[in-house]
């Protein structure tokens, strides 16, 4: 293959599966992903397009001849086209609309006007969508006319004389049915939908949550207007389990990937919250100093100050992880929280034991037992109290329209780290006296 | 409703999609739901029963006469049915075996006998095979024999007389292929497939890499023993995020959700972390107190301790978590180590300056020029210290064969914690002892 063999090359890209060769290409340099491109026949080169990350579609659409893109949009899916167009230069696009037949054109003028991350941005126009009062055997007909360029055959939509979505009915069905049946009488007629400004996250939990293959999107007046299919609904699935782990340690989302994303984007994803945090810590900083005098007093504190203030944050840090996580995937709701609130000060209480057992004797060593005291009360309250924090700042934020995500770990734990500082010394000034003043 | 009518309780359920009604149930008591159960049609009520919580499935199982529950397992989904069988009494589960038909019998034996989080514990023996010498019209009628039970009729696997897959091939293009045309003909015969053995996580990502809607599973023989439906594998990606998104905040993985895990599966899934990063925090306290000479000469160093060493620990838990990430997707390789190591140095380098510049002037004004530099040098130098760590580190746990996700934010902070009290008072101490020493 390297031996610039053209044979070989065409049997070897003929033979690879679309996302395999889309992996494959992108390791290529541009002009190699070109002559491998070519090898193919349009229908594949398309779908094969179609699973190339969005940058390396615009470098490669950019270097094409105006007519080659042309056909090349023509014979992709109506929602990849779309994704496409939208990022070419204005004056690409304007020329390459000029060089597409009428149906592409206004397609995809209709889906690029919708807001990205919206339903409308999602779909695709690729449905199959038949009159509800045609019988099973005419609906063969369209499907077997339509079967080639639909994105999914296996659900068929039923419209009415107005476009209005009015039923579903499954290949599966069709082929049990009797030829002469209407399909007004065989479909269902309680239609799972989402209209066109629909967030992506609600389609693709509606797919999920009721196993659809496809959801159709319809627009005001309820006129089917295109369809997402489980596919598209998996990967903004984990796009947003991406982001809501990247938030979870104070990472702004990422247009891209990491590899692809440029230093820039990185840094700007990163910077933000870690100014904002140094910030908070400054407030930990004056905790310490307003305590000087105590410290000056018993040097041996300071040995247990990360560790005491840490274990809160840590604590924090799950507790928050696990609501923000529950609130993502529906488990939990918003009603849950005083159920939940209750059971975390048990499981606090038992953690925090857990953990002052595990320091006191390592307390009593070093400084003997008010500081084993000191260290083991500390411990059980900023465990206690880092944890009800944690569960409850997700809550807190949505409640007030925030992203609970927002509520990410080093945001939980700097706030702790806070309050730490104020309860341990706070506890130790109170203990410490207690015998200097006998 | 609440009136106990029975009519209107029948339309109720039968009018609602089958997970909306496993959701109303589960808020219901025991009795009641059995009761809204009783009015729907055995396969309904099967479907219904799939989409409960496998505690709810147990409860309500156990207390149904045998008869009715080997009624209800008979027409689950074979996936389905043998999870819930796996979750039954040892007792329970001889008594309903014998009132089950054979084919369940073997079938319920066959796929209950594969390890949790495997491809066989994970598929469903519901699919459609058809001899690859069939023709298309012989095709159909199997299909339509077989299309009440199976869980999708759209792919068609094609075996051999010894059962082996040799092809598959979409009900899409049947419906398109001429009636005569013989399968072996029309199939693809290159197959993405999975052994029974292949890890959950592997099906899952198979699936939404080649975008299928069934993924075939064969034994070693390279027989079709069934098949993971891509709703079954939307389900394991759900759970695998879940799963890194606590691992995240070091939590270990619960069996169940948040809501309904026991107090005590809570508290063991957090507590081990927990302890092990007290102790890890103990590093900390003793790198502070081996310092204890330099505080005691610049009290005013204390201030910007949680600052500087929390600064460390987030740009790392931002860099691990990026990586882990990656990881995880598939977007990041191995191999990316050394390219995103140099990438990683220029943007930490500009993050721990942006921060050095926003703390700087704190410093010189608690403690004049030396402090203010101490701090500035100190912070940029955690922040890149933190970040190649983090970044590093969750490579470094894959070579060695474990999960990456091991390197939770907490875990990453708590290292980086203790390095970076050791790389402050180190600076502090050479730049405090310059000026004295001249």
């Amino acid at each position: 293959i390297e031996q610039n063999d053209g044979e070989a090359m065409a049997i070897l890209v003929n033979d690879m599966p679309a996302p395999d060769f889309a992996e494959f290409v992108r390791e290529q340099a541009l002009d190699l992903s070109h002559k491998l491109l070519s090898f193919l026949a349009i229908e594949q080169r398309a779908r094969v397009f179609g699973y190339f990350q969005p940058e390396d579609q615009k470098a490669l659409a950019e270097q094409m001849p105006q007519a080659t893109l042309a056909e090349l949009l023509t014979h992709m899916n109506s929602d990849e086209r779309a994704d496409l167009f939208n990022q070419l230069a204005d004056n690409l696009k304007a020329q390459v609309m000029r060089l597409l037949a009428h149906n592409e054109r206004e397609d995809l003028r209709l889906l690029a006007s919708y807001a990205e991350g919206t339903a409308g941005a999602l779909m695709s126009s690729d449905y199959v969508a038949v009159p509800a009062r045609s019988t099973v055997a005419q609906a063969f007909e369209i499907i077997r006319a339509t079967a080639p360029s639909a994105e999914t055959v296996y659900d068929i939509y039923c419209i009415d004389h107005m476009g209005r979505l009015v039923g579903t009915v499954s290949l599966r069905q069709l082929i049990l049915a009797r030829k002469e049946a209407r399909l007004e009488k065989v479909m269902a007629t309680e239609v799972v939908t989402a209209t066109v400004d629909e967030a992506q996250e609600t389609v693709a939990n509606l797919i999920a949550h009721y196993d659809l293959l496809a959801l159709p999107i319809i627009d005001l007046g309820g006129r089917l207007v295109g369809i997402v299919t489980y596919d598209d609904a998996m990967d903004v699935a984990e796009q947003e389990a991406t982001e809501d782990i990247h938030r979870g340690a104070s990472v702004q989302p990422l247009d891209r990937g990491l590899s692809t994303s440029s230093l820039f984007a990185v840094y700007k994803s990163r910077v933000v919250w870690l100014v904002l945090l140094v910030f908070g810590n400054i407030f930990s900083g004056a905790g310490i100093a307003h305590f000087e005098d105590t410290i000056a007093a018993q040097v041996a504190l300071v040995f247990f100050l990360p560790l005491l203030i840490g274990s809160g944050g840590n604590a924090g840090s799950q507790a928050a992880t696990l609501i923000v996580r529950g609130l993502a995937t529906g488990e939990v709701r918003m009603r849950d929280w005083f159920r939940l609130f209750g059971r975390e000060v048990l499981i606090a209480a038992a953690l925090g034991l857990t953990m002052a057992l595990a320091i006191a004797p390592i307390g009593a060593i070093r400084g003997g037992e008010i500081i084993a005291m000191t260290v083991g009360l500390t411990m059980v309250t900023v465990v206690i109290f880092g944890s009800l924090a944690g569960l409850s700042l997700p809550f807190l934020l949505r409640r007030i329209g925030w992203d609970p995500a927002t509520a990410s770990a080093p945001l939980v734990t700097t706030l702790i780290d806070a309050c730490g500082v104020l309860i341990y010394f706070g506890i130790a000034t109170a203990l410490l006296n207690l015998p200097a003043a006998t």
